[in-house]
């Protein structure tokens, strides 16, 4: 079963990597947020690719979700110490990733171009993509006014409050011809556990139409996120967080709806078929379990 | 007694060092050849500089006489990993300081200005200064044609035969005010035992004019360098190596000049005042030994 999984940043890449564990690689594509790319010390960083790729090819800190394991900071101690800016957690290992993609894209490579030839260096066999060559930038808009994504995520914390976003460069984003191709020849859409407002909703703005069966997972469970401003984010804009939230958030794409047992009886409010499963993805089994799930869930609709 | 020292790289530095460890540190100004200076995975590197601050810091690796003591290679390793270019090795620590470099570079800020903030968070309270805080960039004609001084010196490992020097920028780009300054309030300047085809004299047509004393200590001895190119390019450029060529080269300039015990039979030859003394600088003992044979020898001219 040929399988386009769009993703976020952790909680994406860990689904994106159950259903690594259980679809042949050539039978899994991931199309990966990049509306909260942005420069930082000169380097052209993509947080969210970066997660999926590292988590991908088994070098992604099991602790944080996101970073690389085995990591030492040595760099951003001494920019630290040099008084630069140290607000964005730069690990060692991780600044090559940067330095060279920034290298290759000041000498005309595409980012997916380089993403592709860093999968192969980084041994991942699936096809992972950025969801565009051309830069989309999330802009979050807050009481404190308009803020860079990195800035109201990392600087801030995600402190100030929510009033909307803006995706800059968004309509004039055409998406990667790879992924064109494959959600043309995918069986379904997996709209993975990811933020639907800044991780989501870009891809699906780039994508513009989708002809398939999209099915997605609700990254809010028992009303909160397991990791990152989701659940906040639709506290501020006035919805109450949860699954029924998510499921209308996406409610004309969906033929179907995953969420959390503890969510159960959220259930039968929810307009599209639902697979009710245990969401939570905290060991590799437990990301292979959900993808499992998720792709017979698939099967039957 | 106020001195300014010129310098390149390692041997520069073991000298500024040595003259560090003697006089106040008000009365030590050293300026450090930017000729090498050059642009590499998107950062700004200034290899002298860096290698004058980490020296004076006490954080030069006291191995290579470059880079930092203590270093970590995660970096590069990863960067080499990727495919990336690996031929100039940095290491985490380093890549600090051209990251910030850059990124206060593109902020506006100047090289001198940069370096004087990198000094005071480094614990150097001598005055080190770039030699200009306009590009100029060394070029190595060789019997392979152009390269710029990295391309021949690190990456090409100063195998192409040279057929001269070129500076681009050289003619455009002013000495730094606190240069000027330095040297106007000297009472003698020093020149390190440098290359100085292409560590000293971009610096010394940079300043232009010098009304003060000037006594150099020779980078070759006995025929040889105790590092880098400078005895391959005099041979090379058809002069015999030796600490009398090198005399030479700084002939109008000196009113005196220091070569090693070994070369002791070249003394008379010189055609100005001599020190002959040991100019190994295995040790900082050793550096702060032949410091005090120059600022003795300066006396007493």
């Amino acid at each position: 079963m040929k399988i386009v999984a769009l993703a976020g940043g952790v909680g994406g890449a860990k689904l994106a990597h159950g259903l690594a564990q259980i679809l042949p690689p050539e039978d899994l594509t991931v199309i990966v947020n990049t509306g909260d790319d942005f420069e930082h010390l000169g380097m052209y960083i993509c947080p969210d690719l970066d997660t999926v790729c590292y988590t991908l090819a088994g070098l992604a800190n099991p602790e944080t979700g996101w970073g690389r394991v085995n990591e030492t900071w040595n760099t951003i101690a001494n920019i630290e110490k040099l008084g630069g800016p140290n607000w964005f957690r730069l690990g060692d290992q991780d600044i090559a990733t940067h330095l060279e993609r920034t290298r290759r894209m000041k000498a005309g490579k595409s980012l997916s171009e380089i993403t592709k030839d860093f999968c192969t260096a980084w041994g991942i066999k699936q096809t992972v993509l950025p969801m565009s060559d051309s830069p989309v930038r999330t802009i979050v808009d807050t009481d404190e006014g308009e803020l860079a994504f990195q800035e109201y995520f990392v600087h801030r914390h995600c402190e100030p409050r929510v009033k909307g976003f803006r995706f800059d460069g968004i309509d004039v984003a055409e998406s990667t011809v790879g992924a064109k191709e494959a959600i043309e020849s995918a069986e379904a859409i997996v709209i993975c556990p990811s933020n639907p407002w800044v991780s989501v909703d870009p891809i699906l703005r780039v994508i513009k139409k989708i002809n398939k069966p999209v099915i997605a997972v609700s990254p809010i469970i028992g009303g909160q996120t397991v990791k990152g401003p989701a659940a906040k984010m639709y506290t501020e804009l006035g919805i109450e967080p949860s699954a029924l939230a998510v499921a209308e958030h996406y409610r004309n794409l969906l033929i179907g709806f995953v969420l959390d047992t503890v969510d159960m009886q959220l259930s039968d409010k929810i307009k599209t078929r639902t697979l009710v499963t245990n969401t939570f993805m905290n060991t590799f089994e437990d990301r292979a379990r959900l993808a499992a799930d998720v792709l017979n869930f698939i099967g039957s609709l």
